[in-house]
């Protein structure tokens, strides 16, 4: 299996902080994940391999052209204000909006930014490109005929919608690998093992029937998102029935994260999907920074193994979170172990 | 004409700093304010009247049951969290809202509060609360057959809609002054004259036509409130045609800002209103801190005088913003200097 990464252009962006209970704190989302995990995915015996640039089309087939225009621009824009703080922070937003388009970088930048953890900075957006572009090049050579490939996407994207930003991510990887899938294959499935409910995925795809939708996360009752992944939510108009979320409880081990992630392999093979992406958060790892689950790294390898064994179609592996911590590249090691001859 | 007020405890809510442009800044909205205002109501021969404490139903008229619920609560819920700001401060928000409501504090302060302007602090429920009687206050004795009467509001409130804090305002008095006179009245019209956009006011009643929405303000689309406020906004439902927004460019002086008050005056004419609410900001004041159009001291004399002689209906004054200069006291004299009689 390869591993797709443009390691210099990804490792760029350095969010270094975020603000948690009215307070700055240092963001966890840093370059050095990359290492990590690029030496965790060597270690399961996969190749490096640079992505191509593909331009912006098959990220503007998931985000809006205002979205990628403001990613691009608003941090030239922002550094004209005078005594503005170094990376573009929102701080008025709009929970309804209206038809009018604000016109001035600070609401564009509430407008596209769900919260505080997503700072745009002068290398925001070449690392959010260069991220994106790995999970389109994994997508492209399942497309051609591989069984699977690991994009080490870093910004991850999961909490991105189609024009907002939130939770350390910008561009939807995993939403453009599945976007990307559906010019070779009609029906595609996204499982989302993540800590985090991969709101963004789940708002692109909601009223689509080609794409299905699952994740398994902690329970965003008292948990980032917190406004989605509840079980409720099941997809609108066409897509209704497409949305499968599967919240757990605070702290949840292997057991019962094996037990819930049966029921979603269940209804992903009952959707009979020509392709799979997985968005493959690390976070719900015991020993996470944000801990959020106690996920082992025996039960990584075990989430790996049943994967890859209950879905045998042409599969994607989108890099979403799991922070800095000793064992990150050593879980990738084990969910990577899975059989994909 | 009376001036309604609870100083002591309306000066308590004390909010230090906001964030804009991603860096805190001193936050304008300040207890002096009151002082300023009062001195200039009684300049204006008004007599001062404390408000009755009039319990919630006239509020909750207005506001949703877990805002409110949401707002007396916040404070202590938020100190039990280690290591949080002194304020409650959203750090996530709600761009797009499901069905499902958050049970945390943080969540819900992103769920309640559009922007970082509009900090919870021990003494802000309490503030906002007898800001919100000191509307009722007048708008009964109106009812009762005076006139005209003075709300001296503050914290102020006409950013915040039916479950949002915003942009200072917590409480929305103007409203809750207007839903209370349709208790005595069929009819009534709100006139909003503040530097920005009375965008909570608006949204309460946008799908109503008992209630008549009329806003004068610097043009939102390079100004706070940003996403609303802008001419096309027309009210939906019910309410298409019953809500009317005048933009005006930054810098605005007294001429165009009194011939577009003629246009904001024929609309409420027309309208023909048993009763009249004011939502009186002072802060398109030319030497307002917040500096956004140019109004002279002269120039709300004749905004005030040409309200009073095109709208001889009971009318509600409610303070809304006008920020800490030396002339804040000497504006409201001003505009009170129209006849009442």
């Amino acid at each position: 299996m390869k591993c797709i990464l443009a390691e210099a252009e990804q490792e760029r962006h350095y969010p270094t902080s975020y603000l948690v209970n009215g307070v700055m704190q240092q963001n966890p989302e840093r370059p050095e994940r990359i290492a990590k995990l690029k030496a965790g995915a060597l270690a399961a015996g996969l190749k490096l391999e640079r992505p191509t640039e593909y331009g912006l089309s098959a990220i503007a087939a998931v985000h809006s052209p205002e979205y990628l225009k403001f990613l691009e621009g608003a941090y030239a824009r922002w550094r004209r204000i005078e005594g503005a703080s170094p990376a573009v922070t929102p701080n008025v937003h709009a929970p309804r909006r209206g038809g009018a388009y604000p016109a001035s970088v600070v609401a564009q930048a509430g407008y596209h930014m769900a919260d505080l953890a997503c700072p745009v900075s002068a290398e925001t957006w070449e690392s959010a490109l260069w991220s994106a572009w790995s999970a389109i090049h994994a997508a492209d050579l399942v497309r051609h005929g591989e069984r699977a490939a690991y994009a080490l996407s870093r910004p991850p994207g999961h909490h991105a919608s189609h024009d907002l930003a939130g939770g350390f991510c910008y561009l939807n990887n995993t939403a453009i690998a599945a976007q990307r899938l559906r010019e070779t294959y009609a029906r595609v499935a996204i499982l989302d093992v993540d800590l985090h409910h991969g709101n963004g995925t789940q708002e692109i795809f909601y009223a689509r029937k080609d794409v299905l939708t699952v994740s398994l996360h902690a329970d965003p009752m008292r948990f980032y998102p917190f406004f989605w992944g509840h079980a409720h939510e099941r997809g609108e108009g066409d897509g209704l029935g497409y949305n499968l979320n599967l919240p757990l409880p605070r702290g949840t081990k292997d057991d019962v994260f094996l037990a819930n992630l049966d029921i979603a392999l269940a209804t992903v093979k009952a959707f009979a999907p020509d392709a799979l992406v997985i968005a493959l958060g690390l976070d719900s790892f015991e020993g996470d920074p944000i801990a959020g689950l106690g996920i082992s790294t025996k039960g990584f390898a075990a989430i790996g193994e049943k994967i890859a064994e209950a879905i045998k179609a042409p599969t994607v592996i989108v890099q979403e979170g799991g922070y800095p911590c000793e064992e990150l590249g050593g879980n990738l090691t084990a969910f990577l172990s899975g059989n994909y001859n």
